[in-house]
């Protein structure tokens, strides 16, 4: 659409570091054609079926315009890419609609490296996209394949809730990322691991997959998460707080205000999901970096126990970029 | 990412709309799981490729922000469609990121409505989405099933030129479209027509798919999209002029600006192919909306006739929005 000229340009800049053409991915990558036609060409898995989500970044919205290309780029994949995780999907292929006020080559080189490099960590495919001129704004849309899909809707009433590694990390960066003070060195790097280079949990997706009745990606807040998986699968959730994995760089905060934002902090890209308690066992047996935070429940809403007694956030602790 | 709270009512609108789940498509349609996961779920068609392509319209980009938001869904997922026509692929399910300035139901309403009627109209289902605050701006990717794809790298020397039915509409619709004069009533209605609801030629392609060596859609003006085949095909291209079919709409300019905005103006999505002349008799036999208007070449370039003798573009019949 934007026609021949600069954004003509752009086009040609990523297909020349992203490779064209049935050469774009390895050998099972199933690209017959990527960029540069009317559409990227694919051979779809054989048997499996395909998970596939899109999810934009807006300059301002979701990260600071004058943030570090490469770390823009590294963040607006990962965090589709976690959402292949938390559908238990192996990643294929990804698309790039990019909009940019102007064709600039400063921007544009460590946006492409940091894409290029994300895409190699997890073997993902960039098989086309589209540049347009306007403001600065990304949206990356991942497909996987998938066997043994981690969908929302499957937890029964008893089955242990499990979240994994830490939360509350993105939410305590926040503040450092919009460098409203000055961070210790090692804050700097956690705010800047937790917000521009989160890990998704691919890994730890596969090996769940075969026990967890429901799952998905932490990225609205453990709470606002977790309830999704109550409503999908008509449920409630008890809490037990006592030994909630909180991140390091929110533990500078007060007890209270750590664990709230570990728990209503969004942008985490951990795994929350369900286990029927005959798989506890052989899930303890893999040593998973996971902790047993609660369990679902036939009553409706989700309710918190921190020594015992009732615990409620405060709607403090967190806010959203 | 935008958390809870308005952008995830737009959500619930939009999946009432609509439907989730196994319903949202027909039996064939492959969608296991639609909206409100972390992924659509899709069984792909067995032995058939998928053809995807994807494409950014930005407000005061592409379409005046203040257009009817039911002729700008409409123009969003017909200008998608046409990727898929140009490929020779046969719609399946599609996704939409939509970035708003705000949560506006007066806007929502009507925007829901077109996209629900075009994809209805089309036989293509939503399978999933992203809703952000920011730029008024959206993103529509396509998929479909391909067989026989319409790639633009197999056209050989001799194979004859075609393009479907009438060009040139869409750039002169374009003064219309930004009320830059008063237009009569049948002018606006082309106008509107030309430019809010372009006809993705997916029966067409169907048609010729089986004869036709290479093709793409019409978006960046015929000479410009004829010279992707000719890079593509390694090969140049003879133009005759002489019964160029000119729309309606661009017939009230001077003869040569008529011709002029017929040839390099963009966004009118017909299809342009190339046809062995093996496969001639049988085309003109099939009596499709499609005009014969030259051939490839061994050599590089592209030359165009009229009455004979050499002709050129000078460059002042067509502008981008």
């Amino acid at each position: 659409m934007a026609g021949p000229g600069e954004f003509e340009l752009i086009r040609e800049y990523f297909s020349s570091r992203f490779q064209t053409g049935a050469q774009a991915g390895g050998v099972d990558s199933g690209v017959v054609l990527g960029i540069g036609d009317d559409c990227a060409l694919l051979t779809p898995p054989r048997g499996k079926m395909l998970a596939t989500s899109v999810d934009t970044l807006v300059a301002d919205v979701h990260f600071p315009a004058s943030a570090d290309p490469y770390r823009i780029a590294s963040r607006a994949l990962r965090v589709n890419l976690s959402d292949l995780a938390g559908m238990n999907a192996e990643p294929l292929w990804f698309t790039l609609a990019l909009t940019l006020p102007e064709s600039n080559a400063a921007w544009l080189e460590p946006f492409a490296r940091g894409l290029a490099d994300t895409a190699r960590l997890y073997g993902i495919t960039l098989i086309g996209g589209d540049t347009t001129k306007g403001p600065l704004s990304i949206t990356v849309q991942v497909t996987g394949s998938c066997d043994r899909a981690l969908r929302r809707d499957g937890a029964s009433a008893g089955d242990h809730i499990f979240v994994s590694n830490q939360l509350g990390a993105a939410a305590a960066a926040l503040p450092i990322v919009l460098e409203e003070y000055e961070p210790s060195e090692v804050q700097q790097q956690q705010a800047d691991a937790a917000f521009y280079f989160p890990e998704p949990q691919l890994e730890l997706a596969r090996s769940i997959g075969a026990c967890a009745s429901a799952g998905l990606d932490i990225s609205d807040g453990l709470l606002a998460d977790l309830a999704h998986i109550c409503e999908a699968s008509g449920l409630g959730a008890d809490l037990k707080l006592d030994t909630f994995p909180i991140a390091e760089l929110a533990q500078s905060m007060s007890a209270d205000a750590a664990l709230e934002t570990a728990l209503t902090g969004g942008d985490d890209y951990q795994l929350c999901f369900t286990v029927p308690a005959k798989y506890l066992d052989h899930l303890q047996g893999l040593q998973l970096p996971i902790t047993a935070v609660g369990r679902m429940r036939e009553a409706r809403g989700i309710d918190c126990f921190l020594g015992g007694k009732p615990w409620q956030p405060r709607g403090t602790g967190y806010r959203h970029f």
